[in-house]
């Protein structure tokens, strides 16, 4: 269990993560602008581990999940809040985009538990090394998150998207990478050097299709995509006995 | 097919859409921060055409995707740079996050065709009317974007995520809309007064798979996973041939 406490909330004037741009265009005859943020392209990697007939996911906090549930706590009426025992009570005050501002020094009850922020997620990175292909970055992350070390040649790609199309437009790419027991060389959990928190855990292939589709659990499309994937070009090699 | 030009960029210093803020805390005893952007929560909808059977799907120029492939341009040989018929030279010279700059005045072949920036996507929109239900809200987009007025208690919900759980951590709700011919009341298009440059295109049911995985096609993992949830969970109800 996540223990997330001392919180401190407000504008960030200077970034060197989020940097907004404006784009001034002319679109068939119609004079248009758009802000927009640049950010790298990524990639995420299905794992199945045949020897234990599992996926492999990971689960970590993440910082922007728990504030977009704090706002919804906020504006919910204050009965039906859920109170936290975790959360601290040092808010600032930041401007939301609407307009109204939090008055500073909310309590504690404010604060969602740090459940509330974590998310089950595919093994994924960011494209930021230009000389590595796309195969060899996702090696990479899958030893370095999740302890297997499996050839790039072994990872076989799925498909490509268009994320975030408002913000960001990058490209991710996903890939499936089978990995056994005998590929297991550490327990993952990222590169701490990095700050990652990273937990690995494994669903089993035979709850697989009632995990993708139970809302109760917070998690990304990707999860849920491609476990669907999987079922539909997968199943027979690995006898999957739900029916979906 | 879009006309793009004209094309000016640059730092965004005060952005009413993009706003970052910084959140300080502690995770299991050791500090962190991390930069983040409050948005709203989303909803997205798969348009099933009963009359034509085909799915109904929305595509825009995307400013955001086409400033992602130009710096994919910028990042490629000259000689292996798309040249652009469409794209001005007025550049201005934004920093990236690495910290290379770009000089102005780039000449037009820096700029990609429009059709770098176009993207098939479900028609979507943003949960920004608190007193609406997701459904009601998915309800007028589908009025908006593709002109089918179907009641909100037809909307059938598929699943929930979270999308940019790095950045924006949002809530996307996607639902499920069977619509006949019966229920077209306009072409859609979006909203005018919005700036709203919308094309509604129908993609017939036996070339939705092979849409799905053509990665030729730039789209949103929402047509993809939309289309293969529906090829699992109604092909019996309308006899899909495809094989997947």
């Amino acid at each position: 269990m996540e223990q997330i406490n001392n919180i401190e909330v407000g504008p960030c004037t200077e970034s060197d993560y989020l940097q907004p741009f404006r784009v001034h265009y002319n679109q068939n005859g119609t004079k248009k602008s758009w802000d927009f943020m640049r950010t790298h392209d990524s990639v995420s990697v299905l794992i199945f581990n045949t020897t234990l007939h599992c996926f492999v996911l990971v689960k970590q906090f993440r910082p922007a999940v728990y504030m977009c549930e704090w706002e919804r706590i906020k504006k919910q009426p204050p009965q039906s809040a859920e109170k936290s025992e975790e959360g601290a009570s040092e808010a600032a005050a930041p401007e939301s985009q609407e307009g109204q501002s939090v008055s500073e020094g909310e309590s504690s009850s404010q604060w969602p538990p740090a459940s509330a922020g974590v998310t089950y997620e595919l093994c994924a990175g960011l494209v930021d090394k230009p000389d590595l292909s796309l195969e060899e970055i996702a090696r990479q992350e899958v030893l370095e998150e999740c302890g297997y070390d499996v050839p790039a040649s072994k990872l076989k790609r799925i498909t490509s998207y268009r994320s975030g199309v408002g913000v960001t437009g990058s490209k991710q790419t996903m890939f499936y990478a089978e990995v056994s027991d005998d590929n297991c060389v550490s327990a993952g959990g990222g590169e701490p050097r990095e700050g990652e928190l990273i937990e690995v855990v494994k669903i089993p292939l035979h709850e697989a299709m009632t995990f993708a589709y139970d809302e109760r659990i917070p998690k990304t499309m990707g999860v849920i995509f491609s476990f669907i994937w999987f079922h539909n070009n997968m199943s027979p090699k690995y006898k999957i006995s739900t029916n979906v």
